[in-house]
């Protein structure tokens, strides 16, 4: 089986080790649209060799796509044109619903299989790849019902080998949930590392003094990379703003209470937010 | 020297276990107002000894009060009216402005010294304590020019047994950064917290099959206890709500960006959030 892997960062770059070491794949072929990503790709034993894409499609039985996800969309149609009937495209993009749309009625619609290994990082770059990014984490197939049997299958057969747990969805939910419990918490991150940049401008190095875990958690997806984020957010605009706008009443509920006093209701506030560990998020 | 901790919670207890683990206290006296705690905190080897009020402050040499920030306000002056010229007394709480306005004037003022040790996390309790928990962290004292120089120089060296670095500042200044750096974090997380709580609501497996780390790290801090941080809430409540509308406004300004499709602003958002990294905050 020889692996196309289009996007050469953290997710492709950690596919790509991953199915080399496990003897998945037969071969690794790599393209990134940044040479020094490409080479980086080949000196980290990432891919065997890199192709261009018309070689990269004759070569491989899987391509996957792990580029931003606009990149992804505007991609696809033109790769699905071009393979053959037996070949299998997936993608690794963090929203679902814009790219299931734009290729509901093409005729190679069923060789691809939407997917979401959630996995990613604040940071980006085959750099930071690792064959075990994957382990015992989750990851999202959307909208089976129109990929063939036994593409899905196969690309079951690869998050299996990556140790990852799979779970299905339509990519209307996918986007969804995914704006609140991934998407939301970018958001609020970058905007908080924003917040106090802004109020304590040329005073970095008494805020990096007083800094603990609490803050280092919190603003760590504020490192994100622009280029990934961006088409995100863009892509689940919707269900953004209407995460943001959640997010904001219940910012406001606290502050209401701050402002008149309201201690008690502080208390249970607090309380409430507790029991997410009852739950298991964590 | 003999060391009376007051509070048995995560700090004093991973206080109690360092001070005595380095052989810098001869006897850690304890006690806690919750038996448990207290019955823990002998069987960790916290303290040597649970005793009362009036013994542990007869028996010790130095008192930390490691207990929620109202209760320390509430306590400090009773116990600096009962201790001798030669007792020190710390506190270890997250605010300190109104605490140290409300023993200005006190008779024995100069035996007291405000520290906060930023080394909290999301658990609290004597089973928590570490003796390590400080390691490589930051220590602020505030308003030393109010405390004796014996004095502060012995908390100085408990400290820097516990491998803790010092920071000086006011408790004016202490209480409004650590209101960005650290509270408003906390009640950010909270509210996450609640909004996909209330969001969600008895779809909770779901949210959990998809949570990635990012959720992870940015809900970490909405498991801190809310009787520790009600009474941080209340006290720092001016500059919370300053820190509260700041953020509240930059992710307006988010909003709008995204409602109003402005995607080249949004990437300059994100740009210079990415900066906080560069600023050696983490």
């Amino acid at each position: 089986m020889n692996i196309g892997i289009i996007g050469l960062g953290l997710i492709g770059g950690s596919m790509g080790l991953n199915l080399r070491k496990s003897n998945f794949a037969h071969s690794v072929f790599g393209m990134d649209a940044n040479p020094t990503n490409a080479s980086h790709a080949v000196k980290l034993g990432i891919v065997d060799k890199i192709l261009p894409l018309e070689d990269l499609l004759l070569e491989s039985n899987i391509i996957i796509l792990s580029i931003p996800v606009d990149a992804i969309q505007k991609i696809l149609p033109n790769i699905l044109n071009k393979i053959s009937n037996s070949s299998v495209v997936l993608d690794t993009g963090s929203t679902k619903q814009d790219l299931c749309k734009s290729i509901l009625h093409h005729p190679q619609r069923r060789r691809f299989v939407a997917t979401h290994p959630i996995a990613g990082i604040e940071h980006s770059g085959p750099m930071f790849a690792d064959s075990d990014l994957f382990l015992k984490k989750n990851c999202i197939i959307c909208d089976a019902q129109f990929s063939d049997g036994e593409a899905l299958s196969l690309v079951k057969q690869i998050y299996s080998t990556m140790k990852m747990r799979i779970i299905h969805t339509t990519s209307e939910e996918h986007d969804l949930y995914i704006s609140y419990i991934s998407h939301l918490p970018h958001v609020l991150s970058f905007s908080l590392a924003r917040t106090i940049l802004k109020k304590f401008f040329k005073k970095e190095k008494i805020v990096n003094t007083m800094m603990g875990s609490g803050l280092y958690s919190t603003i760590r997806l504020a490192k994100s990379n622009p280029k990934t984020w961006l088409p995100i957010f863009a892509s689940n605009r919707n269900n953004m703003i209407q995460a943001i706008n959640g997010y904001i009443h219940v910012l406001e509920e606290f502050r209401y209470y701050l402002l008149n006093k309201k201690f008690h209701e502080i208390f249970h506030y607090l309380k409430k937010a507790n029991s997410i560990k009852d739950k298991k998020y964590v």
